[in-house]
């Protein structure tokens, strides 16, 4: 019942996040029904992100030119660059309107599991572009995950020789968030990373 | 931040059903990231659905070829028809191993406020394939919404100078359900839907 190129079409899109077999396989039935212009729309859309959006040339953040907007804005403070695995995490400590440095964006976390170690991921840029000076504080925003930490742990150690000041972004209870139902791990960190009040 | 080519990607996404503006935003992200390939291979997959599956000349199914698989089949009963609104509505009832005889896809329902009438979808084909004669009922199996009861009146009014059986899928509480977390009119439609036991 479902040929060559609809079986094909379902698995492409299995490869997006979040997508699994039943998301994967409505996606592709509403592609069927859907006009064709829509389904040419989209592939022209994938294909035009890949050839136009480079990584830029300092952060490794994606963007249209070599250097990215926020690489290149005067109004940003050049002394502060906070580290994230990827855009989503860029995207998000800026919608936060509460950062004004720059970013370093290492596009993946260490993963022994997955195979992948720091030779996959822009931690030596990091280290050379910290070393090449004018950086004052380096914000460790991977994930809280364990490959998150992992990550943060090994950047800390490749920056140690360097002097540079090293920071790594809160742990603890969402804001507007309930004790009640935080995990112990959590808890734990809220704990320990109490501040005077 | 959010360039052209992102800005596009994210809109195109964003078309497909399920994906508000957050899963979008997750998945250019997702695709910024990923290898090149997977981009091509998606975009290819969707240009290659649409070149190559079109509607089966019979049932309007999407199929390789000029006719579908099941319309194809000699061990079908050609004698009974179920009418779906798409691709996954077929996909389910066949999937659940309990229908053997032929399809009838409309490609949509109708939708006075979305503006779709009888013409934009197959409802005329569906009457043609009836007058065409060796039919003796036609299951409509739209959706139990709004929608697809209306679509399923219509197409009864449609069909009911051809003096063909025309039948209903049964609506009440689905099997391994709780009649305590069942609404009014669902519970409505088992009890009106009762059979002798």
């Amino acid at each position: 019942m479902i040929t060559g190129p609809i079986k094909n079409l379902i698995r492409e899109f299995r490869k997006l996040p979040g997508v699994g077999e039943k998301t994967a396989m409505r996606l592709a039935m509403h592609v069927l029904g859907a006009p064709r212009q829509n389904a040419k729309a989209l592939a022209d859309a994938l294909i035009e992100v890949k050839e136009k959006i480079r990584p830029c040339s300092a952060c490794f953040s994606m963007t249209e030119g070599d250097i990215c907007e926020i690489c290149a804005s005067p109004r940003r403070n050049r002394a502060l660059i906070c580290v994230v695995e990827d855009q989503a995490g860029l995207m998000s400590v800026e919608n936060s309107g509460t950062f004004f440095g720059l970013y370093h964006v290492l596009w993946g976390r260490l993963s022994p599991i997955d195979g992948i170690g720091p030779e996959d991921i822009k931690v030596g840029e990091l280290v050379k572009r910290v070393a090449a000076g004018g950086v004052e504080e380096v914000i460790l925003a991977t994930n809280p995950s364990v490959d998150g930490e992992a990550t943060a742990l090994y950047i800390k150690k490749a920056l140690s020789p360097q002097g540079v000041r090293v920071t790594r972004i809160a742990r603890g209870i969402p804001v507007g968030g309930d004790l009640e139902y935080a995990d112990a791990l959590t808890l734990g960190r809220a704990l320990e990373g109490r501040s005077p009040y």
